[in-house]
């Protein structure tokens, strides 16, 4: 059967001051009416039921997750104890439902990217899901590039290896991490790399194996536990266990290293929101390029402003005078005012404030 | 004796989001703790006592005046049904005041002006008090120009014609209304032209005998107040007069046709304050230039941002990522970010969202 693992650990600090350390990017409704983490389980719903939806996250985040998506039951939660990367994550969560369903075939996303539209989102999985079941297959998305972005990492797809429920999947010739500008436009000229969108599906027997060959420090640990899932004191052996793990990538650490790694194009649109600019980037904009993000009652009132973000989380008004390419959130105690493209360095701005004692504006 | 007329029936609207029609700018604690028409008030004090300080407004704004000035009783505001500019405005104060005291001398000075330090300003009413004692005789203020600037108008300087209490005096030559730029530009190569500071002192019986002269229409409606001053039914009186009242400046009215127009050069910083951007420029600025006029509580947190003015209502926190030369507003429903060189644009906006029905956002 095909279960869902969303990855909802991310504390999300490029979306200061609206994400806090309560209230994570995926606990917002930065694409629509409700938070992303609700979105993300209402474009799998079609395709997965609630009962095979997993939800891999902090003890900080399981409450405000629930809240959110009020399908979920407590019993989906897969709480880790702290932060070990993508790795520890997708093996704790195939550990996990391994118990449940030996079969089961895991599609591992993030729980906080826009991707639309939802039918074709389906269709890509169900299809990576077919691919999945072939013999040790680890299946990637990749998105074609549209521009020599330098925040993703890059897949370069090699030989074609087949159709599956129409979409075709390419054998992976090789993960780059995040590139430079140069050579970012080097792969956008050369045609055959994609942007790498961190979901994943795999069978869950299949990532353990390749988690046992690649990370055996990680395979020893996810061994351990197993007798505490049986005996019901999981809580407590992860909690001795998880601080000791490796921080590392699955990207990183399996994908880079497997035999049979696989990527299938997408056909649906895609962003990993990154920062406050690329939600400009994703939202709807007015004739002169301003986007607001604005509860209904909320308004922008813009005079030769151009290229600007609103956001605000209450409804309020929103005024621009003679403004470009700016960002303009407004919570209820801060209101940020950013240059657009300098929208990555927000999370050094939430650096500095920790740094400087103003913890009270981070939570 | 010496008595205060502070013309407090200004909108402001030049200060929106902040000002709004119940809650005009010398209600707003601009330029220090206190709203600026107490701050006005409290620079009279030592000189001028609270029996002999008038307050001319309207009476949307009685309410939130004698709020901001506890030591003001009700009986010392002159309640105008209209507003009627400043000539029906100073004749209207010089009528009540001479029925009381026909000796007066009155100091006629808006409500929302920036002054400091209180002494010189104090010391200067005091000498011009001395200059207006001279027969017919109005006495005005002239700033020293320290850039052309076009929101001012000018006076230029003529004759000297004495010392008053160590300070100065001119025959006034001529009155300029609000130069272009170029002709601001001569009037600074010129050195003989100051800025109308729209700060006058007059013996109250002779304003009313140049109204008399200059602005008949006026006089006659000013006389026919005279009866309902005594029996009572003054309220009734005016409220029937004033719309029919011609609206004319003191300046233009008056001013710049009586005979006997005296100017003496401020020896006080002063500023209009017509704008976010003047209370930029008035404001204590960090290396940065970044000024912040916030309550207690209230922080401003700048990377690689300078030039802007960041002024809430609340104690908040406004925080800056690479912006420049911005002024940042926050009330509690609006953000107003705008280019600070198009500051008096704002009265634009004003007006934009009244014909737009936003007249919510004006309240």
């Amino acid at each position: 059967m095909l279960h869902a693992v969303v990855m909802a650990g991310g504390s999300g600090t490029r979306f200061w001051p609206e994400s806090r350390e309560g209230k994570p990017k995926q606990l917002l409704p930065l694409t629509g009416g409700k938070p992303m983490i609700a979105e993300t389980l209402d474009r799998l719903r079609p395709l997965i039921p609630p009962e095979r939806t997993w939800v891999v996250c902090g003890a900080a985040q399981a409450e405000g997750i629930l809240e959110a998506c009020p399908d979920l039951a407590e019993a989906q939660l897969i709480v880790e104890p702290c932060r070990r990367n993508t790795a520890a994550c997708a093996g704790l969560a195939a550990l996990v439902i391994a118990g449940e369903d030996p079969e089961a075939i895991l599609a591992v996303l993030p729980a906080d990217h826009a991707i639309s539209p939802p039918e074709a989102f389906q269709d890509a999985l169900e299809a990576a899901a077919h691919a999945a079941r072939m013999p040790e297959t680890l299946v990637t998305f990749g998105i074609p590039p549209t521009r020599p972005a330098t925040g993703y990492g890059y897949i370069r797809r090699g030989a074609e290896c087949g159709e599956f429920g129409g979409a075709r999947a390419w054998k992976v010739d090789r993960f780059s991490e995040k590139p430079d500008a140069p050579t970012a436009r080097t792969f956008l000229e050369e045609g055959s790399y994609l942007w790498n969108a961190g979901i994943f599906v795999w069978g869950a027997e299949t990532l353990l194996m390749e988690i046992h060959r690649h990370l055996p420090g990680l395979a020893a640990g996810l061994e351990s536990l197993k007798p505490s899932l049986a005996r019901g004191d999981f809580k407590e052996a992860i909690a001795t266990l998880y601080p000791t793990l490796e921080s590392i990538s699955v990207d990183y650490g399996i994908l880079e290293k497997a035999e049979k790694v696989v990527v299938m194009e997408a056909s649906f649109d895609w962003s990993d929101l990154g920062s406050w600019d690329s939600l400009w980037e994703e939202s709807e904009k007015d004739a002169d390029g301003n986007a607001a993000v604005l509860p209904a009652g909320g308004a922008i009132v813009a005079k030769d402003s151009s290229g600007v973000l609103a956001y605000s989380s209450e409804a309020q008004t929103i005024a621009l005078l003679g403004v470009e390419n700016l960002i303009v959130v407004r919570t209820p105690d801060v209101v940020l005012v950013a240059r657009r493209d300098r929208a990555e360095e927000v999370k050094a701005l939430v650096e500095r404030l920790e740094a400087e004692g103003r913890g009270d504006l981070l939570k």
